[in-house]
């Protein structure tokens, strides 16, 4: 199954979800870690839509989610930047979540310049992660 | 805004419904009345959106759905053979609502032969309404 642009734009605009994590992690130097993903559930009836995503993009992977859904999700942050990022930059959403879009590009953008690994970038995340919840 | 065909079907791929209700009705000669459906729902703050799908497909209404949902709209017969059908025709889904369209699209055009309007059409539009209850 071939994807046109728009039609992953105007699936995308309604089934995906842009999100920022943040956790605690013990591990990391400022005891914070980042987790971005970008996703898209279905019933598992149309896995092969979840497939033809990946293989649209180039990368992220398919797996259970809950129950009868399934994901398709891509959480490097190389492949966010070089694969998902342009992507819809190039071919912008039409509802509001091309608000969450936009906050999402903005920490994937921090996170390449590594602004993820100080105390003070966490805290800038976090701020406009926790922006985008309120739209979300 | 101007909606492209493929961002359309992508859209609608995830968020659109295509329902055939049959309610009994005591003025109809059958006793039923057949209330095809075509809906796209979503959150006010995305109004813009159905607005340009009411105006892309060039027929139905946008109204309050419930509580801050918006729906787009189109019941009319005419409207969903001439407008909807001949779309989704032309851009198939690519999810397994193409299912569901493909059954709609039965009905529509039995509605337009006037079949629902008979006992015996009312009861093979039933078949399929209810097949269709058993993929969504």
């Amino acid at each position: 199954m071939k994807l046109d642009a728009q039609w992953v734009t105007g699936f995308v605009d309604g089934e995906g979800c842009f999100h920022v994590g943040i956790n605690t992690h013990a591990d990391m130097k400022t005891g914070f870690q980042v987790l971005p993903e970008f996703t898209v559930v279905q019933h598992k009836r149309d896995v092969t839509v979840l497939h033809a995503l990946k293989a649209h993009f180039g990368c992220g992977v398919v797996r259970t989610s809950h129950g009868d859904r399934m994901a398709y999700r891509v959480r490097s942050v190389e492949h966010l930047l070089n694969h998902i990022v342009p992507f819809f930059t190039e071919h912008p959403l039409k509802t509001r979540k091309r608000v969450d879009f936009e906050k999402f590009r903005r920490v994937i953008l921090m996170m390449s310049a590594g602004e993820h690994l100080t105390i003070d970038g966490v805290q800038r995340i976090r701020t406009i992660a926790r922006a985008k919840f309120l739209v979300g």
